[in-house]
């Protein structure tokens, strides 16, 4: 299961060098060669997905138990204070590789021009109840 | 296992109220009261874990595809273009609460006030493998 144009599916494939971090019989760990931080990893399936939802269960499983340890890894060996997991689904989102993948950004306390926080709204009771209805319909 | 100040395991014991999305035996996933935009979920693990790679296999497992399941809830039910999943961890990762959870974030086309997009370096072959050879030792 790989697409002929994804960048991501010819890492997989070797066609394209990578920084491998990690590899195991179902998942890929390189890192990102525009990185955030420095030791910015991407994890991906190694089989073709697009988007979180649309992954089967097995590979959710597999994906983020190669998460967690890589993210071990990264705590563990490099200098950092803390770090963030991102997944992005559709454009919409900010995804760019139509492959799903896994962010993991090294953060420090220093790193302060690194700012992931976003505007937040305080919502009223009357606002999460429209919503919540409309999830739970 | 809980803990006595930790805000989301008095929301697992019901202790404050919250809008719940979705609930089985293991996770809870509730609306932000500070959405970062509508229907911004958190799911969490019952059980009271600090950060991803502190907590167990069988727990990331059981979060994670209660994650799918709530994102997909969120994306088919909402009127949305995508969604960020998102765990930080640790402080200068800009965690908050020192429970594990994972943030889903509902994303349109229309709300391009919101960026998660972050500076990006582009980075040498030789910074590579230098970080490379640390990861890995």
């Amino acid at each position: 299961m790989s697409e002929e144009n994804c960048i991501f599916c010819k890492l997989v494939k070797g066609e394209i060098p990578s920084k491998i971090v990690f590899e195991n019989d179902d998942n890929l760990a390189f890192l990102d060669i525009n990185p955030v931080s420095e030791g910015h990893t991407i994890v991906i399936p190694k089989k073709h997905f697009t988007t979180l939802e649309k992954t089967p269960e097995e590979e959710v499983i597999k994906l983020f138990l190669t998460v967690k340890e890589v993210a071990e890894m990264i705590y563990t060996k490099l200098d950092i204070d803390g770090y963030n997991v991102i997944q992005n689904n559709y454009k919409a989102a900010g995804q760019h590789v139509d492959h799903s993948h896994v962010h993991i950004i090294p953060r420090s306390n220093r790193d302060m021009k690194i700012r992931l926080t976003i505007p937040r709204n305080s919502a009223s009771n009357e606002e999460l109840e429209k919503v919540l209805k409309k999830i739970k319909s």
